[in-house]
């Protein structure tokens, strides 16, 4: 497979504070909007993980769920994920080797927030 | 800092099924157990995301939320979480870079569920 299945995310503040509960993480940069928008972010920035995971929805989509086991990621948090935001998972295959593809969460501008590569222990 | 601050998750079924809900990700393995009962993992597993975002919130009240813009992880989904699993995150100092950490997420038989690598753009 060259090119992995695209998966999109609209960022909403409910989600936000979903994830909050969920995880326990209510660190006040994703909860607190006069706290964060006095931190470098300038403002509430969603979970980082929470946009990884489309990353992984998109392995899945491409590969099948049992084919992820051993999965290994390589990433960067390069850019903060915002409220009203539109995130899209995608990838490509690597042309270094079979296992390995690129991978990134996208904004609506096109601009990577999530960019790295995910390993395949195996191929299915 | 040497050892980062652990944090602890535990996972219960309505928990990965508000993850699913936030996230889009209803794969079946997450939510139906005939199914997943059928696949390699042998019954219904967590999002693997939902666990590492316990080594972003390790990573977060080591160093503050600031200081983990660009972070890079590069880690592995080494094992499946369960329903009834107490998950932990934590970390150490790696002898080998300053500003690299080993991370993972370990389960209440104290084994590893997520391993790997975090590397800070900055020390805050």
């Amino acid at each position: 497979m060259d090119r992995l299945e695209p998966v999109t995310l609209q960022i909403d503040r409910d989600a936000i504070l979903a994830y909050a509960e969920i995880t326990g993480d209510f660190n006040p940069v994703h909860v607190d909007e006069a706290f964060a928008a006095g931190t470098a972010m300038g403002g509430i920035i969603a979970h980082g993980t929470l946009s990884l995971n489309l990353i992984w929805q998109s392995l899945a989509a491409s590969f099948g769920t049992d084919a992820l086991n051993g999965t290994a990621l390589d990433i960067r948090f390069a850019r903060p994920v915002r409220i009203g935001d539109t995130v899209q998972a995608g990838g490509q295959h690597s042309e270094t080797e079979a296992r390995l593809y690129d991978v990134w969460v996208r904004n609506q501008d096109g601009v990577n927030v999530i960019e790295g590569t995910a390993r395949l222990k195996t191929l299915g």
